[in-house]
């Protein structure tokens, strides 16, 4: 396929767009199916693609975080189709009634939800954005412009494409998924210009993306920060609980958003559980930073300094604070936390009440690991990411975040007075 | 009272929306009434302060319009309370449910709406906006700051004070009304820097005003841009009810963002259906400007130009364009149009259907007026303004709009396998 210029990809997104906004529900599921079957078909191709970029990857030195990223083996690639196939039997996000009422006159008013038109998805190397971002868009009616890592370019394409055959045999305009096959940043800097065309921009990666996109365009930025999640040990929770809880919200995978990276301990407890902890860290290989009565109860562990408190690790380190009462952590919560996720270990109702009422937070955990909040725990089926936005979307972006509404108001001729 | 800086204010207010957030409906409600109450008490008081305003705009040389926004007179003041006391009866928008489920392995989720938390209105004269501004952001829990313009500024303030008494009575923290008193154009700019405190921003005022704030702050903003608004008059429309609509569409009130601004004709009832519509705006003094067909049939009136299809004229001018069909008609809306207000004159239920699927607008009007867009009669309560944005709110900003949400999980120790 030949290499557009990116405005001329902005105004075919919006022509599809307009299409893909009438396109009747059973047609976009049809889709959803055939982009999976088609991309079936090709399995060898896509892993023998990405194994080529793999050795490119390692050639050129690339961390082996990133490769880890960039690789879809066959395990990914099954999953990548599960979700396409998941979303597609989740409701309809569109023309769901959200309000509605007849006035005193008459006048019949309905409050639809409707697809936000054209959404650009810029990401870093992980090739499933490319598939849950474009089935996610589809379900919810919305165009698509992919822009992922030069990396896994022909991965990318590669998937995009088979995904646009799909979408075409179900007769969706070819537009609807497009995908910018420019190497270079200039690309991405076009796209930022784009506001006559696009709705909505979400970039996906590290927070310099993030920022620099946000702060270089008028296209509203969906934004996905940092994740800096606490968990609070209340005084009367379970041990053997909070330690589970407390480790897996931690260790389960330290690079995402939703771990744990600071621990409170409540202070009645602190001396019981604290040992507990330790040994449990220990033998997960995981560095502790502990508040000066952290440091008493745990002589020879390092100090956390106010840094650490801001800091969002995505490595194995934790930092650890004693807190006196439900009060404190909340305050230390809203305070140095970054609103994603964060949890309270308890046994009290009336303690998981105001903390779920007081933590403001888009995920607030009730004894639970802070890695369940998300789209797939949440039951919304693929999402793009977990916003840390408060306005539109707060939390996991599924189908139904991927809308806006429309007013339509049925008059017989009403006026104004 | 004090004037405080800005940043203690923005500080109060971020304190006062966290004690907000857990206030119940009923105290809230409360608040409401209290406000209301202690504004009736002191009608007499305001009349008085406002009609000093109103002889200083006048001996500055301030315009009619102007001074028509400026004032409160009795009817003016008994809707301000009337509003309030609407936004009591309106149902809760908080702690409502909006989706919820327990997944395979017994996590319970739920996603409940919550305050924004702080909300900053910035507006020019009318004092209205602070009475309706403060209701609808008790009733959704937020904290508020209000900085009006500076020819009202007593009015506003005394308003504001007296609020503060009534939401004081009935419990809610002294700071959940904020209102700025310092002069002058610093004061905005120091708002404008709060991104640490305020959680979204909304300008009232001329598109200056609300490009300046967009473009010179962090903090999300509620954009209140055009309403470059249209009535298709389709073919088979009843040309009685036709020109009713187009009338009171454009001269009910010519200066607000749902006045019509231009008329599409379809051609095949345009010869009928010109004169008619030329008689009615003559006699309501609209100068119309046309199409070359439209020319051809009304000679004598001035030509449209492309500048003209893209204006908000909020004046007695409107432009008339002849359309080929309903395709027409609607691709000229959505390349023209703002997608605040536009709507149909037709008898079938097929156009009618189509206009509403394919118009990319806030609100689309079926045989009714556009200056029936509008919190009011979408049955909203006091709203505190007209979205142009497609994120977050579209069309009329009312209490529910003021909301995000946050997901709560309840688990019994619940682990990421």
């Amino acid at each position: 396929m030949s290499t557009y210029p990116v405005q001329t990809i902005a105004k075919q997104s919006r022509l599809a767009s307009r299409r893909l906004a009438s396109a009747p529900e059973s047609q976009r599921n049809l889709a959803l199916a055939k982009m999976a079957e088609a991309l079936e078909s090709i399995k060898t191709e896509v892993l023998e693609v990405n194994s080529q970029e793999i050795t490119k990857a390692r050639d050129e030195g690339q961390s082996e975080a990133m490769i880890k990223r960039l690789t879809v083996d066959d395990k990914t690639f099954q999953y990548m189709l599960s979700r396409l196939q998941k979303v597609a039997q989740l409701p309809d996000p569109l023309n769901r009634i959200l309000a509605g009422h007849t006035n005193s006159a008459g006048l019949k008013v309905l409050k639809k939800s409707v697809p936000l038109g054209v959404i650009g998805i810029i990401y870093e190397s992980r090739p499933n954005v490319t598939t849950d971002a474009a089935g996610v868009c589809i379900k919810s009616g919305n165009a698509v412009i992919l822009r992922g890592g030069s990396e896994a370019l022909l991965t990318n394409t590669l998937l995009a494409d088979t995904m646009i055959e799909g979408a075409v045999a179900a007769g969706l305009p070819e537009h609807a998924i497009q995908i910018i096959r420019t190497p270079g940043h200039e690309a991405v800097g076009e796209l930022l210009k784009m506001d006559e065309y696009i709705d909505v921009l979400i970039p996906r990666g590290g927070k310099g993306l993030i920022k620099r996109i946000a702060e270089g365009t008028r296209i509203p930025v969906i934004k996905h920060y940092d994740g800096i999640c606490h968990q609070y040990i209340a005084a009367d929770a379970n041990p053997e609980q909070a330690v589970a809880i407390a480790v897996n919200s931690k260790c389960q995978s330290v690079q995402v958003c939703n771990a744990l990276e600071t621990l409170l301990v409540d202070k009645q407890c602190a001396e019981q559980l604290l040992p507990l902890l330790w040994t449990a860290f220990d033998s997960n290989r995981i560095e502790l930073r502990g508040c000066d009565e952290t440091q008493k109860l745990l002589p020879g562990i390092a100090p956390a300094t106010e840094d650490d408190w801001h800091t969002e690790y995505l490595a194995p380190i934790l930092s650890v604070k004693i807190v006196d009462g439900i009060q404190a952590a909340i305050a230390h919560i809203n305070h140095y936390g970054s609103g994603h996720t964060d949890g309270i270990v308890t046994q009290s109702l009336a303690m998981a009440r105001q903390f779920e009422e007081q933590v403001d937070s888009a995920s607030v955990m009730i004894n639970a690991s802070t890695r369940l909040s998300g789209g797939g725990d949440y039951g919304l089926g693929a999402v793009v990411g977990i916003s840390t936005d408060k306005l539109h979307v707060r939390g996991p972006v599924g189908p139904d975040e991927l809308t806006t509404y429309k007013w339509v108001a049925y008059g017989e001729g009403h006026l104004r007075a």
